[in-house]
């Protein structure tokens, strides 16, 4: 875990982590100092005046921009004194997938690619991010809206993978598969039905699917991918956590990638 | 999930959930009405009186003793009046380790323990409970202090696991272990230096020790293993989250187990 994680408990990023900028000034001034603003939450409705100039400017920078009710930024700041904004710093700059192709091409292996879809719980990507460094994937891409961003909490969560491991935000997951399956990936997605994920092969270009908490792997997505891979469940539970998920389908694309026999 | 999860949201939990009960005699009337306490939390140096009685009694009924400062407790009870005393409810009550074996013998299988040594992290012991139950494990094991109990943020990570996956909880993981031996199962613990864990057997007996998200498994337990696996790191971060750990290696258990051959 690198340093600049420790010294703040989790408890601490909700309501005044280092990450959490409150009030239009305080906001102006991480832009203009370009620090990067992972999302910009903004008071339901109020867009206007010097607010509509912040927006623009978080917009030109990357950042996602999201509505939402006064308490949810009372609550973000720990009641202090807004104004109407609230934004959240990232603990990393996001990369291009130029980037990810890159690694892979420096390393002479085919593409490793996790998609992320739509994951909330930043625990969950934090240790997506741990996987995907341990397991040697070349990059994450995860959507800009309703899901986690590189923020403190994903930071911690990741024991510092953050640093090495790029990460890639869109506005379109479906639209990314697609895009990743013209650069030659063939796309794994894991459903209730499909083949069990130790008998598919990983070996060539992989572009792997983990879906959300609540509802797994969109449907457009779904209809997009060339592997369903299935984690049998042997008891009354339907689905694991989505980083386990995702840590146990990492590995078996490592075990194959890296030669190792199964027993 | 099951409905007793959803109404709160994991930020209660901390403060003002259901399973935070602050003060002497609301303490003694949890006691009274036979609920389950997981862990009682006294301030440092007090236990005299009253307290002494109420340390008695939930130590009687299995409960963890905690001495904490004051500020610990107030920050347990969102600064409620709690009388140097605060106690956290169960969600679930313990298991004995009769029950695990019993859920083995029943199903047919040589018994599968996962021993979870010193968990911190609620949703890391949550997720290992949800794995636990994906696939086919008879129970966890789990340590009576320095550890995550069967909480209500446990339960919620468990996605509902926790009712079916019986846990045990134990004074001395290491006396566990020698325990688990003498009944014929074999001990597995990760470490740096081990066999790749994909070309270990795990078709018999299995003890499965998953060490703590901060110092890994205990000299003692190490010592007193069979076998030591490894998951290879591929990057520059040593270790991986210890639930993501476990699913990997539970789910090269459950397929040695099903006879699913790898690709």
């Amino acid at each position: 875990m690198t340093d600049r994680y420790k010294p703040e408990t989790e408890k601490n990023t909700a309501s005044k982590g280092q990450d959490v900028i409150a009030g239009r000034n305080a906001v102006h001034e991480a832009l203009r100092a370009g620090r990067t603003i992972d999302s910009l939450y903004v008071t339901r409705g109020q867009k206007t005046g010097s607010l509509a100039v912040l927006i623009a400017k978080a917009k030109q920078q990357g950042a996602a921009i999201k509505e939402a009710d006064a308490k949810k930024l009372d609550f973000m700041c720990g009641n202090a004194n807004h104004q109407g904004v609230v934004a959240v710093a990232a603990v990393k700059e996001y990369a291009v997938l130029e980037d990810i192709f890159q690694l892979a091409q420096e390393r002479g292996e085919p593409p490793f690619i996790i998609l992320a879809d739509e994951l909330e719980d930043p625990h969950n990507l934090g240790a997506i991010l741990r996987t995907a460094e341990c397991t040697g994937a070349h990059g994450v891409i995860i959507p800009k809206r309703r899901a986690a961003g590189l923020t403190y909490a994903v930071g911690k969560a990741s024991a510092g993978a953050v640093e090495y491991v790029p990460v890639v935000r869109v506005t379109n997951m479906a639209a990314a598969v697609e895009l990743l399956k013209e650069k030659g990936l063939w796309i794994y997605v894991t459903d209730m039905k499909g083949e069990p994920w130790c008998s598919v092969d990983y070996r060539g270009p992989v572009g792997l699917v983990i879906g959300s908490e609540g509802s797994g792997v969109s449907r457009l997505v779904k209809e997009k991918a060339d592997f369903t891979v299935t984690l049998p469940m042997a008891g009354h539970i339907a689905s694991l956590n989505a980083s386990v998920a995702c840590g146990v389908i990492c590995y078996e694309i490592a075990r194959q990638r890296q030669g190792l026999k199964a027993k």
